[in-house]
């Protein structure tokens, strides 16, 4: 148990919890939105709270990382945890902020099965942040790591799709550019999450 | 006074007041130009002059870091400060040659309003990065970064401002493609800018 | 000779050069397709297959690397390589994919020219990174990064000139989009090459 080599005053994997639960909030909450088809100046504004509060607490990891000598793994990996958690939530916040700005209304099925998949990614995420604290759990963070794998395929070839079908059938060229912007944003927030198994796969196999 | 740690013949200090004064040189001169609304082939190639300029500052420093064994702060934190005030040349420098392969002419008001906070925010990056000297600078320092945070933030609201009337107001789509590209990358000066404070907070962070 | 250092169980030199032959590979087929104008299901699935043994290798880096303790150069350093080497492989493929998922059919000699700039270069990047088994190659690895640097600025020549002439005389904005992002992606190939002479200077500069 890597656990005992954590300096009592900073528990990074409680800042780790907190972060990815913020994460989870923000695709929770987008997909609720695009499932009612609506962002208004207020749903927009709950998003950027919960993108504020992410923020904080990669703020907060760092600056934990810059003063604390040992840590439960490598600072590279602390770092870039911290940096791609809070990449989610921003990622998510900027395709709320984007949809508003491009004054799209009205449900896009395209983007709700997006938010679907991106919800369900940023879970596995969850389980295999959360996992970290504990070498027992090495079995259920790896299969959290080969569900994002899956989510991240899955979202390639929802982009594909998708990129085929506006190309093909949207005329107005003014909105192919807003949602071909749209849909490869929301495919990038599988890219980060994959990501983060990258990061995962590295303290795994240092620890072991 | 972490100064004293230098080795003699590398002033990695001078390196980056150089650096910085590459970049806020290209700040000041993309602001003349956007300003007179013509850039010709000549003042595109003195812009790339300066480029060019900031661009062998930053190999030296990255050529003195791999020779170097002692450094006034974590290499990690000089190789990012190295690349992103090259990053900000850089991008300076893309959006004018861009402005010129599009043929773009007259004066755009916004990439005025864009180029006046970037030349704001790479003056108070300068003034972060020459406080790096003496801990003494700490309050100027601090400051400087808080006003590039704001900076950022107005240039965020810029963007979403310049983009809705973009999308609102330009029918031609060809000119929607070259303008929503060119103010996306005057936002990014300003993102790099923020990078900057990162890098500064660490090591700020590091040294107390 | 710094071969000496190598844990005997890992060979990093045969993991890096393995990766830059898939690169290579990608490289070929790419001038290949590009070249006959036709980029069927087929040739799709073959340059994918490429791109994941390339992928594979370096998922096999990063896993030693994390294994390993002794390492012929700084891990920082093989860790970046591995992901520049991977990043070729994958540019090359989404160029591939992306042509096919926006029907673009036909030769286009544009991109013809990319391709051919990209094989040289990537050819360069083999050289490269083959020398690296021993400081005795010093002389031919920096004749390849020269070679590689200067294909990246006829590169960023090529696409402001293709850029130029698209926007004069492409009236259909649809296209523009996609040719456009082609474009920017084949250039950025040569980038991503470039970026693997930064990591081999600082190498070669560490071994000095």
């Amino acid at each position: 148990m890597f656990r005992n080599f954590l300096p009592k005053e900073v528990n990074f994997f409680e800042l780790f919890e907190k972060q990815v639960g913020f994460a989870l909030e923000a695709a929770v909450y987008f997909k609720e939105l695009v499932s009612k088809g609506a962002i208004d100046e207020e749903s927009l504004k709950n998003m950027h709270e919960i993108e504020h509060k992410a923020d904080d607490v990669a703020h907060d990891i760092i600056e934990h990382l810059n003063k604390t000598f040992i840590t439960p793994f490598d600072r590279e990996d602390i770092f870039a945890l911290a940096k791609q958690l809070d990449d989610i939530a921003d990622m998510i916040y900027t395709i709320t902020s984007r949809s508003r700005v491009y004054k799209l209304t009205g449900v896009n099925k395209n983007l709700v099965e997006f938010a679907s998949v991106i919800e369900d990614s940023v879970r596995a995420v969850t389980c295999a942040v959360k996992g970290l604290r504990s070498m027992k759990n090495l079995k259920s963070i790896n299969e959290a790591c080969v569900e994002i794998n899956r989510l991240e395929n899955v979202g390639d070839a929802m982009r594909d799709k998708v990129f085929m079908e506006l190309f093909e059938t949207e005329k107005d060229p003014i909105m192919v550019i807003k949602l071909k912007e749209i849909y490869q944003d929301a495919e990038t927030v599988l890219d980060i999450c994959e990501d983060v198994t990258h990061v995962v796969g590295a303290i795994l196999v240092k620890q072991a």
